[in-house]
């Protein structure tokens, strides 16, 4: 059959670690994954409760912006965690960040339009915008910015600007004048500003800075993947300016008709206290997590780390060690029976030379994994 | 913010119909709602008996193409319905036909490509080609031909063909001939064939015949949301050639990164013997219910009725009654209390010459509503 040319898309790298993970454990062998982005938790319990309850209702559609409740819910923890006032209006509920990414580009951008997106980022971002015939520009972000784009870093010519902190892979994160001055050149190019804030709420020192605080000119996105932990539950949202809501409401209808019902939900039980609570309690894992690694890693030979300020990730520059990131990864899922990804996926230009570790498991497991590591490197 | 053209998609005519019956209700009357296209009923009871066991696990991610005992389960399916031998390996689970749609249209077609679609039909086929800057060419079907496209109506230039059977809103169907002489037309143009089979199940002489019947050459998309009343579910799947399966995966790894976990528990559930007896049940309703609208409308003078094999709705031909059937519509809810769909949604040409009405209640609800209006339109 035909197949279009934007259907092209890149494999996945990590890929290739998840099955050759899948063989080893058919094999008998016990692998760590630190390679997967994401908890290992479920929904917290109050979701799930919730859920149980609302079985024998019939689910049907939602209205396509998603139910009002979960709306006033969002804009609520938008007063909580920065101290916004939300109109519960600008909230759209989407099926997981990636049905608010295929949203928020369609809305934005036509055929042929340029969007700036930082390397290393997650590589959806790029793979999707392609998929609609829209351009990503990749900025090569440097280390002494934290792997984040600077104004200047931003070309003339695009008609949007993707922007992540926490940042996938890097964990680094932008704080509220690092948003502002990105908003001001982003503007200043007459461009649309997108914010991914997936990982918000998951931070080891300063709290995360929402593009909101900043500008009301953004669309920003998020879900409760990453902090409610209910990743295959598919349930997202976006915050957009007010003019952009009715365009929103009518793709949205047209695209999902609405997000899963259920989902929806247990969203909106996962933010109760006690769902907010259970949260917490899985961060406080993820803090124990992260000391474990950056305590380890440098003394076992991984000494150029991103700065970690949130999400569950370490992003490590290993070009003392390899030039294929692939062949490393392949060499420690075999040596150390650790899991861990490459950095093709997210930078295709010096990934090579770069692993991401997720450490979004029990203390116990990650524990286990930097002892196999340290082991493994020890005996290279 | 800046704005897409592509993201100007038309609103939904029935949202107005909506809006007005929310307003009626919140004023105190009770509407019947023939305007939604989904069941009252909810998913199947093993569909959520197996939900709720399953609440106290992780429910992650799932790989991209969907739990492989849910792809075989509907290959399963397929051998049930039309004796095929259909490999597990060419089913993709997506999330809701709606993401089968977007999945589909990404791998096959570019920007600036040309697709046939026929009308009366599903409205988001048009809107969805547009968000992705492809360009559907409407084919004016003929009720001679119940409303379906015929081969010579299929115009050369076009890169794809989009057809539908048992169709929305006119609930005709396309034989085994039809289909057979439609694929080929649509490979003489060396274009893709899109087969949208949401309603199979849900016929009430003839089975329902699958384009996959006639040939391999084509692209099947589906759901769990009708005949298994699922529709907040938003879990459907597509039979796709052997051959774009790695593209497939790549894409929907990308889009939605997998299908709502639970969705796809429920699914498979639903997909028991227990799960299709319930279904079964429903269709017996929807078969009563087609009956009695079948005997009452012609007598209060809705006499042009394309000829309803499946699905659940009635498409009636209004000319004799209007010329704008978005103000017949406000007058039959104002009226009568009940909510029907004026035609502009799914034909922009003559569709303020006909109604959409639903029959997906339970038949209590259709008999007051076959009352109501025959009361309202024997005092026009």
């Amino acid at each position: 059959m035909r197949q279009s040319r934007r259907g092209q898309v890149d494999p996945f790298i990590v890929m290739d670690v998840m099955e050759q993970a899948r063989l080893a454990e058919a094999a008998g062998r016990r692998i760590i994954h630190m390679e997967v982005g994401q908890p290992s938790t479920p929904a917290p319990a109050a979701a799930r409760r919730a859920l149980a309850a609302a079985l024998d209702e019939p689910l049907g559609y939602t209205v396509a912006l998603g139910l009002p409740a979960l709306r006033a819910g969002i804009a609520a923890l938008y007063r909580r965690w920065y101290g916004i006032d939300l109109d519960p209006a600008r909230v759209v509920i989407t099926p997981g960040s990636s049905g608010a990414f295929m949203l928020a580009f369609s809305a934005l951008f036509d055929a042929g339009d340029r969007v700036a997106v930082g390397e290393p980022g997650y590589p959806s971002y790029r793979q999707i915008l392609r998929a609609m015939s829209v351009e990503p520009v990749g900025l090569q972000t440097r280390p002494e910015n934290r792997y984040q784009p600077v104004p200047e870093d931003i070309p003339a010519g695009v008609q949007g600007v993707m922007i992540a902190s926490p940042g996938n892979p890097s964990g680094t994160m932008l704080g509220r004048d690092a948003l502002a001055a990105l908003a001001a050149r982003t503007a200043e190019l007459g461009a649309a500003l997108i914010s991914d804030e997936i990982y918000h709420g998951l931070s080891y020192g300063a709290r995360c800075a929402s593009a909101l605080e900043v500008t009301d000119d953004v669309i920003v996105i998020n879900s409760f993947s990453k902090y409610f932990s209910m990743t295959g539950w598919r349930i997202g949202w976006m915050v957009v300016p007010r003019d952009m809501v009715r365009a929103m409401e009518r793709l949205a209808a047209n695209m999902f008709i609405c997000p899963p019902h259920a989902s929806q939900l247990a969203a909106l039980a996962a933010l109760s206290p006690e769902g907010e609570a259970e949260a917490e309690a899985n961060l406080a894992v993820y803090a124990a997590n992260r000391s474990l690694m950056l305590d380890r890693l440098p003394a076992m030979g991984i000494t150029r780390i991103a700065p970690p300020d949130g999400a569950f990730y370490i992003y490590a520059d290993v070009s003392d060690l390899t030039d294929d990131s692939m062949a490393l990864a392949a060499a420690i899922l075999d040596g150390a029976g650790v899991a861990v990804t490459p950095g093709l996926d997210f930078d295709p230009v010096r990934g090579r030379q770069t692993l991401r570790l997720s450490y979004a498991r029990s203390t116990a497991e990650i524990e286990e994994a930097l002892d196999r590591l340290a082991a493994w490197m020890a005996g290279r």
